[in-house]
Formats: structure tokens, sequence, C-alpha cells
């Protein structure tokens, strides 16, 4: 295989880049400085040389544990467990959320071969051996496998009678309109709405 | 920046791919195993190293001049003139055109600042000084800066009055819907049209 064919094979076996995007992909670069590839080729060695898994709550980082888990100011007794780190990055711009987090880095997919071994729920229960935890959010994926994961992770949680348990509210995204809401979701809205009086 | 943000940051620099679309893919690496990363990184700085333009007809090789170039069964006297490799791929691939090569690398876009000392068509030129060039196929694309290419080029080719030019025919995609072309091309298809009988 030529160069040039293993670069668009290699672009083509991330999600969402078909062969004829892999191929733009390639030939694009193939038009700017050899800086950009060499810089891109970088950036990718960089980061499988220096992030790993944070010890703390499994979300990638640089250091033995992450910014979060070493930040004092941040609420260590509400945990918030998601799938990927793409979560956290998501509530923390939205800047919603004090607490920790839990990155399980997946979700239970028996299909895809993903059973309880592949997660990162042992950081959960270490945490929750040390004490101190009130609250966890079961943030997963409003999926049919986030759900799955959320109801597992409440059998996992049902010693820790202590511990509060709760999951993201699901129904209508803000400024949404009704008119593009699917059925399971207006339903869902519908049976949990908030009462106003 | 963290190298995960630089990585995601170059990304993001590839045509079509937003920020988001940066994250996820970085996201979905670090979910790989490493060698993953380091294949990816390993096919950009090959080719950054060993893909250069070939010396006859300017698409990507890794030699000093391409396959196409050096295969003696090619025609060398048509040439086709494309804007980019992409296009040699799609043609090679329908396997409809047996002549030889000449990939511009770009179009004329003075509003990006590619004028025509951009483009590499000291090779065109010098394959009519050879000789034995008897047909000149225009295959810039149909889009406005496609056009205004190959009208250029047209007048480049003024002097060469012995060579004849061509253009790719422009009308409905084979197997297309009337409904869904657009206007433009439905005009050229119809003042184009070919006689039955």
């Amino acid at each position: 295989m030529s160069a040039l064919e293993t670069l668009i094979t290699e672009f083509a076996r991330l999600p969402g880049i078909g062969r004829k995007t892999a191929q733009r992909l390639a030939y694009h670069l193939l038009q700017q400085s050899r800086d950009r590839m060499t810089a891109l080729a970088g950036a990718l060695e960089t980061v499988a040389e220096r992030v790993h898994p944070c010890e703390g709550c499994g979300q990638p980082t640089e250091d033995g544990t992450c910014t979060i888990c070493r930040d004092p100011r941040r609420d260590a007794s509400i945990l918030c467990v998601v799938e990927e780190p793409s979560a956290v990055a998501v509530l923390e711009r939205a800047g919603v959320f004090r607490g920790r987090y839990i990155v399980l880095g997946g979700r239970l997919s028996p299909l895809d071969g993903i059973g309880p071994e592949s997660l990162r729920v042992e950081l959960l229960d270490r945490r929750l051996q040390e004490g101190g935890v009130v609250e966890v959010i079961l943030a997963t994926n409003s999926s049919m496998e986030g759900e799955a994961t959320a109801t597992w992770l409440q059998q996992l949680l049902a010693p820790w009678t202590e511990v509060r348990v709760s999951r993201l509210a699901r129904g209508l995204p803000v400024g949404g309109d009704l008119e593009y809401v699917d059925g399971v979701t207006l339903n869902h809205a519908l049976t949990a709405r908030e009462a106003l009086r």
C-alpha cells in the first residue's frame, strides 16, 4: 500500500469518516505545507504518549489526577457519573456542575461486547468506600444503552442506602419546538411534567 | 494548551471538521489502543516525508514520476488537465481515460489569492513543447472557478493551433432525475442536447 493509501485508510477508520472524506482530508493536507501534517502527527503522538485516564475520575489527563479531581473547591460529596470524557467537557462548558465526576469510559452494550468489566466502575466504588459521598447523579446518555447502564449502576448502588441517587431530567430541550420532539421524549416530558402551582 | 487541546485544534483545521467533530475524533482515538494513534501519526509523517508532486503530471507520488506517467501503455498524445489529484483518482477508478494527466493543484480563485503562478501550468507547457500532443481535455470542475480556469487555459493554448482542445460534457448526471437537477445544468443540458437522428 502506498503512503497516501495508508494515510487514507487510517483516516477512514475514524468514526463518521468514510473513504471519500478520508481522501479529501489526505489530499487537503498534501496541498498544505508539510508542517501541517507534521503538526497533526506530533499532536497525535504527544497525546498517545502523555494522556491517560485520571486515577480519580477516569477522564483523560496528562497528570496522575486531573485538574477537577485536584481542585479543592469542587464538591467531593456529589459525584456525576458519565459515559464519556466528552460529557465532562459539555458539563464544564455549561458551568452548571460543581461536584466531581466518574467517567465510565463507555456504556453497557452486550452487542458490542462491552460488559461491566470494560467500565471504570471501580473508581465509583473507591469514592464511595472513601466516604463523604452524599449524592450520585447518573448522567449516562438517554439512549437505550445509557438507560441500561444507569439501571445497572442503580443496582450497584443499592447497598449504599444513605447515598442519594438521581438521574438527569429528560424532557423537551429548552428552546425546543414541540413539533420536532420525538414521541418517546414527549411521553416522558408529559409523564414527568413539573407542577407549577 | 494541553496535549488533547492541541490535537483537537489540529483536527479542527481540517476541511469540513468543526470543533465538535474534532473533539469526537480525539476522544474516539483516546478510547482506542495507543497503537491506533501512533499508526495515524506514522501515516501522516510518512506522507509528509515521502510524497511529493510527480515531475511529469503533478499528482502525488512517492517516486520521481508517478505510475501513470511511467506507464508506456498510457497514450501520451492526450492530456487531461484536472484541478486536484482527487479528480485523477475518480477518473482512474472509472477506468475511462487512457491518456495522461496534468494536475494543476487548484483553480484560479482571485478571492483566495490563487493566481496563475500557483498552478502547475508549466507541466502542461513542457509536455506541449516536447511535442506529440494531439488533444488537451480541460477537465477542471464545472464550478465558477473551474470554468474560469478552463477559459484561461484555453487562451494559453491558443498558440498551439494544431492541438485539439476539449472540455468534459456538462448535462444531466446519468441515472439522475430531472427533478433534482438545478436550472443552470438543465439549461446547459438543453442547449448542448445531443441529436439522436
